[in-house]
């Protein structure tokens, strides 16, 4: 931690400070500047973050020089961490893994159409959304626990591990009694208590990016979940919000490797909500897979005209499996397969 | 709602639409221009805004023409709302509500000194977080149930109502027992199943703009808590998240005037989390009542060095003294009281 | 400057680093922490601002104590600067000063009407622009030359200094022959050629912030003016680009109290440019005023509906007029004049 | 053109936009739903474009249905314009064009050694500047005209076209006078003026997307230069300004195939400036690649740590050489060449 003083700072700011940093155990180091005084804090700095030191008359700005994060940073662990959701089906190793599905899970037929369809494409997980976060109280909210029992049967016919969404601390337990892999949606991503009670679960937890999330407090999300003993965390990167309204949101392609660069856990990429637009799907994904993601969320609807959420940015099964052929050539050209 | 259709688009695709649009009970208007055809369609805009037209071929845009909320807009109710707490304390009317208190409830010593002070000083309502977000999980997360009771407790002795934040749905029934305001924070604007919990009370609900949130999103959030008959909704903004650094936020202020053009219900503002400068409270407290705001949310502390949380954006009990008595007059030369 | 090393930084890239800082004539201070080891670095901080010294090896970051501004900077000056146009016309006493007039000079009866008009109502400088920055190379791109032949003739009728928007390095001269005050409009605030080119004038230079600039950038670009020898820059707040899209830009009200915290120089809004529509040019000029602006440029114009360009965010001279009588309520309850 | 009258809008106010409409030579269609009325217009909608129909009293938005720009559509040009630069040495076609050099032409030496070495890893152009745009002005300015001697010097030595910034209208004629390729930068991509001059060569023009422009506003620039008859532009994304502060700006990776959806021109992207990180230009060019990008623009300098600009940012030439290889993968992977 460095404290910059004010010009002018008065010597008893200084002195005061100084006393301030010793009586927390910690080493103070000061180097008296032509035009600034400036105070290295030595020692580990989380008990120093806790202190609103830019509350001291005199100080300047207080500038942290060690990340927040702990169990989530490559300094904890160096190597890639794997997360795995049963046999071949793992985020984070040389095959990049595909979840596709319907937005919404409406009815086992469409389900069931859908799975068969991308199973035969190459998709190694199945989504659909049973718990919907939909803008508007008027919209259709999803079928509740009704979607994740057609999601399990569906799971079991075709042999594919399921990934749905949580959305509130009271149906987490529900959720995993039925998903394999638990969703926690942009909008919820700063929802710290639904972050620990996921936490407490040993489920894999697909955590995605919020709107207005840098990536460091993406990893500070994370970080919950880490931090209640639950350490089998995937990252997406969903798009952000910004000025471009071409887009839905803006896929920040930087955000993979920078992630990756920074922590342990796999990082993934959702091309169809960043967009919002279907025919913008595929050059998202191979760009997302190009710059170093661990696998794609995709949305598949065999009938995005009828769809009951998000039809605009649903894929048709069979643009599904020609993006996949495609895929696999950029996979491979980046030393992965699919 | 208007469709335009791309440039070329195949008559049988102008005629599948048409069909459709009729097939939900409505009147499709065509215009055949000489570079675009375009369908107007008459009746309730809300069957057709469920459809994804966007996924039909021969679709380039789909505009909607009405807002997606209906009971919080002004045309609903054309009058400003007027949110009551109890006798004398109330948002929306001639006078401008101050809440005012600090970050976090830490001990009752530290609550009941600042409740007198700003009482004094002309507050209407003390605050105090005992559930807190906090973007670490190795920071202070608030003293839960005790830090209620402290507040309660304290508010009886200086006779004042309080507000607090609700997180958790778990925790509505709970808060809404100790807390005469819910606050619904920016991080929890979208948290669709929080909003329908406190809609189910019949409290008042101060409900923080999310950092990316349009003013658009923010009235549909609303929409969710009136739609369960809950109409004590007191809007507030806090600063948006943009590329400015200077201050935490960027108040837009703008959202202000913008809110109550669209809608009917009081709109307040929070300064302090908006800038996170202390220094900067002042000036942003007298734009947000120049430009129309219903009430104000300040933290005030009387120690922000050692505050266990946001010390730096905390005023000092003497300079919200000095706060009142500038805002005073701001307050009247827009027609307004204090 | 602060060095901030990677964990397990080698002592050869240490040794390195402390030997490039003292060949440039500076004064390294290691302090080697358990987790990182950071270089102090005492001198002149513009030397080694000009060094890549994150290209170095074992370097994770570099972080400057010191702002890059010097000559607009409150530590340079410590009062604030008045800009004086003629006698009891200024920017940054305790008299706010209006610039009013039509977003483009079209006719000189058109002009002369709203001149009258506006000085009547309490404006000090009238505005209109002869060379217009528009999006489209099919819109109207002013009158040039003829279009300042009539602000000058209009100024010397109606007695009232005038400012214009000069976009182009070759027009410098001609525009400075004719008005009193140049503006360089959001577009061109990094337009450094120009910005030198204007610094080289002595007249006044109404500096608008670009829409994607921080507060430090636009003190960097009235730096280049200052630089030059013409201390008579005032600079302008007129909204920034964020994702909020009910407004047509975002006024970042805190950059006013911002800008006057870190410089001498004074502060004015552009409510009009900011919101982009006539119906919240009244809130935000009130909240331009409270939060401490040195004054204010609206947009007026006594037909909008013919006006040539942006005629939704014109003001009708009735409605000016009005605005001013409320802007001198809140100018006297901030402690200033209109 | 569709207007949006308000709710309640009287039908004087109606009558009288019809008969603007019809004034301006077009056709009225009029459509009265139950909550609103909607007037179609129908006829080239430039016309109506340029009026300030907001500002009619009644109205409540205005929303126009094509597009503003005319000649860099694909409406205007079906296939894709290949903009040649000279035998061999195209941006648009199957070869992918790798534009690479310092940031900033220094010496002669220098830039010898980078050319010889880029040009064998596989580079097509070679970039240098010799007029900086620099946020300070007391950082190095560019060498100027000397710059532009040594690039063309370079140039013939190794044979490779050359590509440099222009950021004075004044400097127009001779930089084209010295240079292949002339660049606008991101700051001046709203320089009208510049623009319309760049469009009087018959140069081919890379034009770099503003820090905050849309995808639309950068088509609207590039029809600047079309409209003075020159087609040679080539569109440049190279980040845009957002919240997330990782990286220098953050590239907007769905504008490249959002923009050849839109135009027919080519589109490049500029990896270096985007992030701003040497370690992240890989995965960010990979990226733009796989997202249909017809050419990069890479800094390499054969000594980053004594670079005069952007240090950082800048790959060694040895890196570049590691990176063309694996880009030469990705291009196969997605059907193109290198």
């Amino acid at each position: 931690m460095i404290i910059v003083l004010k010009k002018g700072a008065q010597d008893k700011d200084i002195d005061n400070l100084i006393d301030k940093v010793k009586s927390l155990g910690l080493k103070p180091m000061v180097s008296r500047g032509q035009e600034r005084t400036i105070i290295g804090v030595i020692g580990p700095e989380d008990v120093i973050r806790l202190q609103p030191l830019e509350a001291y008359p005199g100080v300047e700005k207080v500038m942290p020089v060690l990340a927040p994060y702990k169990l989530v940073s490559r300094e904890f662990k160096e190597g890639d961490s794997i997360v795995k959701v049963k046999e071949g089906v793992e985020f984070g190793s040389k095959k990049i893994a595909i979840v596709a599905g319907p937005c919404a899970v409406e009815t086992k037929d469409q389900l069931k159409e859908i799975a068969f369809k991308i199973k035969n494409s190459g998709a190694s997980l199945i989504r659909g959304g049973a718990f919907k976060p939909r803008t508007s109280p008027y919209t259709f909210q999803g079928l509740g626990e009704e979607g994740l029992k057609i999601l399990k049967d569906i799971s079991q016919e075709v042999d594919m591990p399921t990934v749905t969404e949580v959305m509130d601390t009271r149906d987490v337990e529900l959720v995993a009694s039925y998903a394999d892999v638990l969703q926690i949606g942009a909008r919820n991503m700063q929802n710290f208590n639904l972050l620990k009670e996921v936490g407490q679960t040993k489920k894999p937890i697909i955590l995605k990016r919020g709107l207005s999330a840098t990536v460091k407090e993406l990893l500070m999300s994370a970080e919950y979940i880490l931090s209640e003993g639950n350490f089998n965390v995937i990252l997406c990167e969903r798009g952000i919000r910004t000025f471009s309204e071409f887009t839905r949101n803006t896929l920040d392609v930087s955000a993979i490797p920078a992630a990756k660069m920074l922590s342990h856990l796999p990082v993934i990429a959702d091309p169809s909500h960043a967009c919002g637009k279907w025919g913008l799907v595929g050059p998202l994904s191979k760009s997302a897979v190009a710059a170093g993601a661990d696998g794609l969320l995709v949305e598949v609807h065999s009938n995005p005209k009828d769809a009951l959420s998000d039809g605009p940015q649903q894929l048709l099964p069979e643009n599904f499996t020609s993006l996949i052929q495609e895929l696999r050539k950029v996979a491979q050209a980046v030393g992965r397969s699919l």
